[in-house]
Formats: structure tokens, sequence, C-alpha cells
């Protein structure tokens, strides 16, 4: 790549196109006011001398990037990629940029928080996976405001933002039982992530007291074929005895679900089986699944993952950690019977 | 944000903590050969000395950031998200991180591509609207190889790789006509977008010759309320004339009809009316869906943008700029009858 070896500044760009450098720096400002015949002259001198307009130009007043890494879980759920959009445009609207990062697995979660420090980040947001207190060490090392987005935060020193994933949980549980589903089944994601966890035991903290009520669990991956399979798996074979109702611990599982219980078994949802899922993905709310849920508040959770990125990194720390657990809308939906009176 | 005024470098953290400067490098680096003890050791000093590691450091050999702009279109439309996944994910694989911009609508997208080009980008990737004249100048100054994706390219100066839409609407031209399709009505996008264009002419070019064809178009804004609402506008009222066919130019603007014909009209996919999108969206591929549609290769796609990407500037103007259009796979899918013929 052609470009030039040591660093040209705006200070040369200025001399060359016979102007000064705040002109310089407006003319690679968007909406900046200046004339095109002046843009163009100072175009042509950059272009001659390689110039770089550079964000992180050695100023003596501020290491500010406008960068905010945010690191994803697995973007096949549709859940990351809607709140990794959510992210994009809402930083975007505050004149920074989502340097973007995607963990497949926890395998190489920490690999990849390493790398986003690398960079002079302004602030790093965890949608997947948790930190090892290594990585919480580097990042106050380095001044970097770190927020866990939907995770339970583990020991005391990041500050996170959640859905109430446990009520929520719990409303949909009580939802089942109103109307008259006993067996049930749950269908969990990561057996080790918080979120599953906390759903999982809401859900039964609504459902466990009530007479006659048994539950099953299965494992679901957290993924639409994860789900799909463990109930072709768990419903096959002569007679299978199908619960009442399903409760899978996010909303592509539900999906997963729907379609197997739909294709592979005729079944017939809610009139042979109630279903619901959590999290309020958009492919949910189509005609065709319609799935009763919990809708996470994902503008409201970034808006206020933002709010907490402002602050130094002091006071992110220790006794100053701040947990924001925002509660989750319900969405009536069509997969439970009887939703009807509870629609708001 | 109490970061420290002027720069600190990886040799002040060296000597602080009584290592090479090599070793300050590796403490930083994923994976590196590293002791525990000295990478803490290291730590500690450059957390005393908030030293930031940048990987925009003055080197005097080189200007990589490793850091890949990527401008999308808007975010709802789940071809974009999902793309935005493929570069994501293919991106890192070679170390290096997408920096993300969404572009909205129309209006915004030089102001996004200027704020773009402020960072020291290694490229660029335009996956919505085009690039002006004045911004392909301004790539071409900074020494930024730039790519358009999905995009035909105005003009001769830009690279860019795309699906053969023209062809795959053909295709799909050619099957409702063979399955008896005479009345059609196409659902197009963004009248002025080069994609969907390109959609209605390769449709419209298999199918206008065939004897008793009479085609109809609307606009469904290249959304999926935009197109259930167009559904709505044009069959309501007493008796509407449903036609054979309608070809949406993308899927999730056919998933938008879909959910209209069902829900509001009561129609039988494909029984009382054909239907396919394009795109191949995962959304569309869900059991309730199946859409018949041609699928994007996008994997393929990203991998030939990165290729275009590691040319220099120089190599990608003018009569060196490359164009790379590959052909997209037919998905025969439930929604146009006889497709069992066509499966591969």
């Amino acid at each position: 790549m052609a470009r030039l070896k040591s660093r040209v500044t705006s200070f040369d760009v200025a001399k060359l196109a016979g102007v000064s450098q705040p002109a310089v720096s407006r003319a690679f400002t968007p909406g900046a006011s200046i004339t095109k015949e002046k843009r163009d002259r100072i175009l042509a001198a950059a272009k001659e001398l390689n110039y770089v307009p550079n964000v992180f130009a050695s100023s003596l007043s501020s290491k500010r990037s406008n960068m905010v890494a945010v690191i994803s879980g697995n973007l096949n759920n549709p859940f990351y990629s809607e709140t990794l959009q959510v992210f994009v445009e809402s930083i975007q609207r505050t004149h920074r940029q989502v340097l973007a990062f995607s963990v497949q697995d926890g395998r190489d979660s920490d690999d990849v928080m390493m790398q986003a420090m690398r960079y002079p980040i302004d602030g790093l947001v965890v949608t997947s996976a948790q930190m090892s207190s290594e990585l919480v060490k580097l990042s106050e090392g380095l001044g970097i405001p770190v927020v866990m987005f939907n995770r339970r935060v583990v020991g005391s020193e990041l500050s996170g933002v959640q859905c109430d994933n446990f009520e929520g949980s719990a409303v949909l549980g009580r939802l089942m039982a109103a109307a008259g589903a006993r067996r049930i089944l749950i269908v969990r994601g990561d057996p080790q992530g918080s979120t599953s966890i906390d759903r999982v035991q809401g859900f039964r903290s609504a459902v466990d007291g009530v007479a006659g009520v048994e539950i099953e669990e299965v494992d679901g991956e957290s993924s639409y074929s994860g789900a799909r399979n463990a109930m072709i798996r768990r419903f096959n074979g002569p007679g299978p005895r199908f619960p009442d109702a399903i409760f899978a611990v996010n909303d592509i599982m539900a999906i997963g679900c729907a379609d197997a219980l739909n294709e592979n078994f005729g079944l017939k949802i809610p009139d042979d089986i109630m279903l619901a899922g959590f999290d309020g993905i958009r492919e949910g709310q189509r005609a065709p699944y319609s799935l009763t849920t919990v809708r996470q508040p994902v503008e409201r959770m970034v808006a206020e993952t933002l709010e907490l990125l402002k602050a130094a990194p002091e006071d992110l720390k220790g006794a100053e950690a701040q947990r924001r657990v925002i509660p989750g809308d319900l969405i009536p939906g069509h997969t439970v019977p009887g939703m009807g009176r509870w629609a708001r």
C-alpha cells in the first residue's frame, strides 16, 4: 500500500494549500462551512502529500478516539444482531462509531476482548461471556470503561445493564400455569450462561409451587437448530407424550421448537400445545409465529449502557459499580391461550 | 475522563517494569508467549503510567490500523444485518476489525462516508448508496481502497462485487411463467436503487415476451411493512382481482406480502397465489415461509471484497477497476409450484 512513511500533519497540508489549519480540519468535517473551491484545493494538497486526517492525531488535550468496542455473542441469534444494530445506530447518533467484535463461543472471548483493548477505544461493551479478572485489571490499567450488557455481573467490579430476566420469566410461568399448563418442558440455553440460568429460575419460581406441576428440562444450545433437534430427539419414537407447554428461554429457540412441533409432529400452537419464548425478536413477531414472549427493552438498555460509559473508569469500579435492571415488556402473542385477558 | 495528557510509550512501561520493550508488546498480544508473573508486572506498570497500547503508534513502517469500515444499509432488512455479520466474522478471522456505520436512507450517506474516512482505516466497504465523485476523490487522496458491495458501480472508478441480480431474477421469472403465471405483480424496492432496477429488469426480460402475460408494478419501500401495506392498499375494497403471482425484489418484502396474503386476505401460498423473493435471508427459509428465492452468495462476495481491498488504491482506479459478478443460488422453496422439477 503506497502510504507515506512518516506522518504528515494538517499544518503541512495547510501550508501547501495556502490556507489555515482550521480550514483543513473543516475540509474533512462533514457539513462544515467551507467553499467547494477551497475544499478541492485542500483535497488536492492532501492527495499530493498522502495526508491521513487522523482522529487519533497526537492532541495533548484528549485521548478520545470516538470508537466504542462492542463485543457481540453469536450473531446467528437475531437478538445479538438486532442489539448490534441498535448500538450502531445509537452510537452513530452521538457522532461516534462502533468497532465490532463477535465471539463465536466461550473459548475465544478473552482473546477477542484483549484484541479490542489494543485499540484506543473510549469504552467497551460486552454482550457475551464473562470478563476474566485479568482482563478487568487490564481495562482499569488502560482507563477503558467497561459495561456488561445483558449479563449478570460476576463479582463487584463491573457495571452492567440487563433486562429483568428472572421476573419476566416468572410472568410467563404464571401465565402458563393460569392457562392450565401442568406438564411443562423448559428448553435451556447455555447451562453456564447467567441469562439462561436466571430465566429458568424465574420461570420455575412461578410454577414449582403449583399443585400437579411436573417440569422437565432439555438443552437447546441457544440456537434454532439446537432447539429443533431437541424437539425431534425428545418426541420421536412411538407415542411421544407431549407436555402441555414449552418454555424456550429465548425466541430463536422457541421458533425452532415451533417449526419442529408444526412440521415434524403436526401439532397446532396453542390448540395442541402452548409455547413461550423470551427476547422479543422481530422474527418471532411475524404472523406465522406471533410468539408469546417478553421483549427486552433494547433501546433503553443501550441508552443506559452509553450513559454508564460516560463515567470515568474510577467511578465504574468497586463500590460504585452500577447495576441497572430494566423490566421487559410482556408481548401477549398467540401461543399461550387466554392472553386476551392480559393484553395491554 | 482521567487519562494521561501526554503519550506514554511502551518503552516507559518496559523501563518501569524492568523488562524489554518486546515483552511489553507481547503482554498486550493475545496468545503471545509470556509468563503470568511477567504479564502481571507489566500490567501493573502500565496501570501506574496510564499507558495506552496504541495499534496506531507512530511506527515508521506501517500506517495500517487493521480497521475496515463497513457502511451498511438499513439494518432493519435482515439481508444487511446478515451481511454485516459475515463481514464481522470474516474480517475478524484475518485479525482485523470492522468499524461499523449505518446509513438510514440516501440522504445521510455522504456524511457517513466522510466520517468513516476520518479514521485511519485500511479499507472501506460500501453496501448501500452510491459514492459521490467528490468522495471518490477524497478516498483516492487518502489512499483508502474502496469496494462497492451489492451495488452496480456507477462510472469507472470504483471496484465492486455483486450478485448477478439480473440473471437470478430472470430465472425466477422463467419459473413463474413455466408454472403458468400470467398476471404478475412486481413489488419494487428503492426505485433509484441499482439492485431493485436490475432485479425488475431481469425478471421482466424473462416474462415480457410470454404470450398473455400482464405485468403490474407497485412500490414496497424495501421493507416488511412497506410491502405488507402495499398488499393491503392494492387488494382492499370489493372483490380485488388477485394476480397469479407476486415477485417481491427482496425477501423481507416477500415476507411482508406473505403475511398480508395469509392474514389479511386468507390466501394460501402457492395454492391460491405464487410468491418469490430474492436474497435468501434465514428468516424466509423458516418452515412457515419456505420462500422460493435466489440466495446471494454472501460468504463468497465478502471473500472477494476482502481480496479487492488488499490491492493498492492505484490498482482499484480507472481502467483497473474490477467488477466481480457472482451468480446467486436458486432456492426452490415451496412458494412457486412445480419446484420439485427444479430442485438441485
